[in-house]
């Protein structure tokens, strides 16, 4: 159920010592072919990550040859000397392959402003590639956990060939994108700018939508490598839909990780006049720290989501708003209805509804809830 | 040294019975004249209370004559009959003065979504103009608190004349504003349209600027009334510059008692392109989530500084910047410079410099920390 579940991948996952737990910290996953197409988006944020920096330039040509990983370094803030490290990882990753240096995306997750130990990198790489394994996803989405509790991955399967995918990330959940890094492969044939068309099409509905705090990040990476290996073509919508699930399935995955959380929150927003309104509405609320600690608090506090909605350029009647909290219409034209005591905020699910009564359009956000584990793993030193 | 500070002015503070807890819960503030100029500023959430709808059409001509205020009661999202408890009370202020309801602010502060009790305010009001008072001030201010644990006022003197004032407000603080209700009054000759343009002039740099949660209130709401009883007309210069001393203390009163912060952050931006550069940098990285919970825990994490300015649109190179935390440069050219542990984060003040290197223009954007005791505060239920 992995990343080497689509024939043509093999991928590892060792100790290098990055992490002062012991724990597996480098991960590779290769993409042996026949095809090497693939397609990558990254954080929007512009204080990048060092192997943002050197990625962003490799996936350029739609080519990508292998995805190489750390955890316990985000290598990101460390000037030309960390991009030094990075330049010489993926050298190392081409030179044990023997393909060029400019096929291999790298990617970074750890503390931010620290520099990695380079030699210790440039070990793990090597005992990396002599671990890959055709039955090594495990191990390598294993090597990319920081605070994640569980590792996460995935496979879709579309009828002769499939999706697999591997994702890291627990916090710093926000969008373009959530903080993750992401490796999909399919086996499918699909040439690069159908695959660039798929991936931006499934993040955009599943990894856009998630806002666990509003904090973007500095190294978000999501992949996607093609093989071919299957020898069956979807045709793109086919393949859109499939990869779609994964992305999405992945993320719901995180969102349930995320960071001190005690409730997952999907907000839905019905009938906007466009598809950015219902965004908008939706990430308002989902930034909305009073809303957050009120649903830790289990209080179906729909005051604060209209307070949150009032706070947009979103078209809608102030005095005509409707907001239901796991389905109980706590609020009808934007005055009180249903008593929200008959809301139950035990489960670790909650909905939100809002009806903007401006069109037809919608979408939905997932958002956490803010809680005091939320504050005291982002407040530990050095965290 | 309060609102009744400066001649003309009469205030009161009395119990209507509108908070459980049997505090005084009903304020008036009324200019004796002989003129009655004035200005307001609002919240900008277009969710807005009855008492926002109402004022918003008083302020128009630029005369007010009373301001009165409740607590215990924000009248916020209670449709038509809300509004005509806000109504009620403008008339029964109105009778009381023989002046017409039109000339009478009303404010409202407390919790969202449940309606006033209108026999309650309409008995209040009757009390506080029984006991209008020219020392009544003081008891005007404790009768606007909601959560906050000390009543906030100000005097600043121009030579001649002064500018008195009292706020509420400890959370929601946001701009545009922070949640709080804020009355000002002066004996100076000031017409209502350069009161205007000294109250935006003396906001923008001041409540605009207080950036505690990131959550925009709907009730805000600033009003300052002009006696001209000292006969005195100072220039347009010096009354803004003594309105903003007056509109600052008042806004670091707010900041100091911020529902459960442990610390009082000033976020100063310099050598932006653009004063509004300088402010959304400063805004982006006082609405950092980890930013705010790593200050709880005293933790110098200047990547977080990177990663909020990154998100921003404004003009600077990623490459280049420079982060001090108490005056330790802590972060240069994007890459670490001065050890972190040598910044002491034990105080409750905490500066952090920002240097964009783009250009001379500056801004300082206020905020608090992210701690358990704001969690706690905000998850309690309907709080």
């Amino acid at each position: 159920m992995s990343v080497t579940t689509p024939q043509g991948f093999r991928a590892a996952g060792v100790v290098a010592g990055l992490k002062s737990t012991g724990a597996k910290d480098v991960a590779l996953v290769v993409n042996d072919g026949p095809r090497h197409d693939s397609a990558s988006v990254f954080t929007s944020n512009r204080c990048k990550a060092n192997p943002i920096l050197w990625s962003e330039q490799v996936v350029r040509d739609g080519v990508v040859r292998a995805v190489v990983l750390n955890s316990g370094g985000a290598n990101c803030y460390t000037g030309p000397d960390g991009f030094q490290t990075t330049h010489a990882v993926a050298e190392q990753v081409a030179a044990h392959l023997a393909i060029g240096a400019g096929d291999v995306v790298v990617c970074s997750t750890g503390l931010i402003g620290l520099a990695n130990d380079r030699a210790a990198v440039l070990a793990g790489v090597d005992a990396a590639y002599a671990g890959l394994d055709p039955e090594g996803g495990g191990d390598a989405a294993a090597a990319i956990m920081t605070t994640d509790s569980v590792s996460k991955q995935v496979v879709v399967d579309g009828g002769g060939w499939s999706v697999g995918g591997m994702a890291k990330g627990a916090g710093m959940l926000a969008p373009q994108l959530a903080t993750m890094l992401v490796v999909l492969t399919t086996d499918a044939v699909v040439p690069a700018e159908d695959l660039d068309r798929a991936l931006r099409a499934a993040t955009r509905v599943s990894f856009d939508r998630l806002d666990s705090d509003g904090c973007m990040s500095t190294n978000d990476t999501v992949t996607v490598m093609a093989s071919g290996a299957s020898g069956i073509t979807p045709t793109l919508e086919d393949f859109t839909e499939v990869l779609t699930r994964a992305c999405t399935d992945l993320a719901m995955q995180l969102l349930a990780d995320a960071e001190g959380a005690d409730h997952e929150i999907a907000i839905s927003v019905l009938n906007a006049a466009t598809e950015d309104d219902a965004v908008e509405v939706g990430r308002s609320i989902a930034r909305s720290n009073l809303f957050k600690a009120a649903v830790f608090g289990k209080d179906p506090n729909w005051g604060r989501v209209l307070a949150s909605i009032g706070t947009t350029g979103a078209a809608f009647d102030p005095a005509d708003l409707d907001v239901a909290m796991n389905g109980v219409w706590v609020c009808r034209q934007s005055t009180p209805s249903a008593d929200p005591t008959t809301v139950d905020l035990s489960g670790r699910e909650v909905s939100v509804t809002v009806d903007l009564k401006a069109g037809d359009a919608r979408a939905t956000i997932w958002t956490n809830d803010l809680t005091h584990a939320y504050v005291h793993e982002n407040s530990a030193y050095s965290s």
